[in-house]
């Protein structure tokens, strides 16, 4: 009797430091069939309760990994609603509890072990990406860009937002017919077919993971874009040749801040005097990693950089820095769109995966859904230009206008008929 | 006949050195009644004239500060348009050449003497802000907004465009009727009188510039505003009190690089938890101090920093940065404003001030629109938040759509009636 009140003293303890450790959140945490632990002067918006005990003393040494692999493995189960909890975690959680000498060392050697060499990168990329493309179709817009969309208003649909996003990229670097871009990390080459179906550019899509690639050149084929759109399997390291734009949508986050400045060398080589760009990824407001869990289960060897260090792409180089926006909102709404329809496809997926990758990917979705809530995730565009580069346009009215749109289209479409 | 001979030789081999130096720009380098350098592939588009030996040498020894000087005590005569002249310039002369042992010591030394402490800036401040207003009024608009101006179309006249850019800055930071606004380095008042008239808000407006604060409360008085708008006369490091919005137009190039984080501190010392703010100055696309010759004559202890410097005021506080928009050919066309203007007074402003000075401004002038035509200078509009703001709007399209303002006026109107 004594053991067992000892070990449920013990138990209430670990709950508390937890608890503390965590900034005390409106979430009651309870270990199954014992002790728990409820927020003192708010209502519980969920409950967390944990399977054992073991998972218990894991999550007081590396709050943020434990959790991760404890909820993907069914040792931690969470009533409530999912990404609401996650928000009054990041909410709540002091960013000094992600900073323990231990998790500051497994954290440093992760990211020793997936560093974004030519070899690592390839390595890194091909355990998301090279996922059947067809798990990525059942949750995916039909264009499949896995990226964050734009919504021109609250109402758009996950497809018309895409499209928009797409078409928004293309007017924030001001596409002339007859122009050659370089689309840096292409995806399923949704953005390099949209470009050089609608603005008459033709386009050099690099990207190694090869699943990608082989369906983007399937679908270049079916548009008949094949001769204006080449999908090369190969590192942005070996981009070579001149472009008159440069264009990376969401390859950023896997090219690693150690080789920010090997980026900038590339775009400088690859610009013309008169070249502009764009740059879109996942940031942060001050230098700090994704947690070792995202990093081990979900994205390995990928950083979302602040923009300050950013710059060390265009600084070296000369490069001006002409706009940028954070479409943060954006990315949450894109988000719930892709867990609501991965929630739907449970079954489907269920088929395909094991029920601790469904349950790692929901907690994945969930998180940056509630991260870009929160704001401990930003999404930047970055417009870039040389000096030399006169297609600036005067004011940014014109991303805003549809009739400067259509002009341009009728434009190109009378340069090329 | 032979010593004349051989001076004549030292003479043209001073001018290449020059030349060289200057990296062999289309322009023709001359010593008064002597030697003289033409390009060899282009037309000389102006001629440099320089009238002694002694110019010649100190040319070779610090370029910018030595041009600066003999230009604006006549012993340099530019024949040609200037901007023109400078322009080419900028384009040809390699940043290296500002880098030589002298000129960087002579730089660094005088950025020591120059430091921006808290009297330091009292005095870098009063030596260019509290000239006689009634000079800036010669060429000034007649609201007297000495800061880049947005010129929503080609055609608008510069005080459509200064009213235009105050506005355009309300509208960034979407100030709401009742909100209190901190407005750092508030000049002559322009802008914090503006969102106090239009906006409904109230604003604490600091600046070190005695001669300008005595002219914005005269101002407030007969606007009826000074219940509103309070201009006190004191530094941005002593602002205290909580705000809504933090706004500073043109004061971060007086701030200095060693003090951002101070800038920053003071931003999130008075930013309210849902705040938001507005920063606008004259940027690099890398760091690069002014010439000695700005730093001496016209601008003392001020510093155009790259976007990556001014990262240092937004990351430690976990500000966001929401959008970056460098509005440089903007700030080449206020200052042909500016220039022009300038020009046209030259009969009054040469009974105010020596020829010296009046060489020396409108060399400051012409080298500003160069410089921004070229691309050495940038203008950047940094609009942050708070990650709990929650008046970012959805897009940026309300900043293009009058209807929108429009209607921002009329709640404003209900809510004040």
């Amino acid at each position: 009797m004594s053991g067992q009140n000892n070990s449920s003293r013990i138990d209430e303890w670990l709950l508390k430091s937890i608890y503390r450790a965590a900034g005390q959140p409106a979430i009651r945490l309870r270990l199954r069939g014992g002790a728990e632990v409820s927020p003192k002067d708010a209502l519980a918006v969920a409950n967390i309760v944990i399977q054992d005990r073991k998972t218990l003393l894991r999550l007081l040494l590396d709050p943020e990994a434990e959790f991760g692999d404890a909820y993907s493995e069914g040792r931690i189960v969470l009533e409530g609603d999912l990404v609401c909890a996650l928000e009054i975690l990041y909410r709540s959680m002091p960013e000094a509890a992600h900073q323990g000498w231990y998790v500051k060392l497994v954290s440093e050697c992760l990211e020793y072990v997936q560093r974004d060499s030519l070899r690592g990168s390839r390595r890194n990329i091909h355990q998301h990406y090279d996922l059947d493309t067809e798990f990525y179709r059942l949750w995916l817009d039909p264009q499949l860009v896995y990226t964050c969309a734009y919504f021109p208003s609250h109402g758009a649909t996950l497809e018309q937002a895409q499209a928009a996003k797409l078409d928004y990229v293309c007017r924030k670097v001001q596409l002339q017919p007859g122009e050659r871009v370089v689309d840096a990390g292409s995806g399923w080459g949704a953005l390099a077919l949209h470009m050089a179906k609608n603005y008459g550019v033709t386009v050099r899509a690099f990207n190694i993971s090869r699943e990608q690639v082989l369906v983007a050149r399937r679908r270049a084929k079916e548009l008949g874009l094949s001769h204006r759109v080449d999908f090369i399997e190969d590192d942005y390291r070996n981009i070579s040749g001149e472009c008159d734009a440069f264009v990376s949508v969401g390859m950023l986050e896997h090219v690693g801040r150690e080789h920010y400045r090997d980026l900038g060398r590339v775009i400088d080589r690859s610009l013309a005097k008169t070249g502009r760009g764009l740059l879109h990824f996942i940031g942060r407001n001050h230098p700090r990693p994704f947690t070792t869990w995202t990093r081990r289960r979900i994205f390995p060897g990928a950083y979302a950089p602040a923009l300050g260090e950013v710059m060390q792409i265009f600084e070296p180089w000369d490069l001006s820095v002409l706009d940028v926006e954070n479409l943060r909102p954006h990315y949450a709404k894109t988000l719930e769109h892709w867990l609501a329809r991965f929630e739907k496809c449970e079954q489907q997926i269920s088929e395909m995966f094991s029920p601790e990758f469904m349950r790692a990917w929901r907690l994945y979705l969930a998180g940056a859904v509630a991260g870009f809530h929160v704001g401990t995730l930003q999404l930047f565009q970055i417009v870039f230009a040389r000096t030399a580069c006169q297609q600036i346009p005067w004011t940014r009215a014109h991303l805003y206008t549809d009739e400067r749109h259509e002009e341009q289209e009728t434009k190109w479409m009378h340069a090329t008929s």
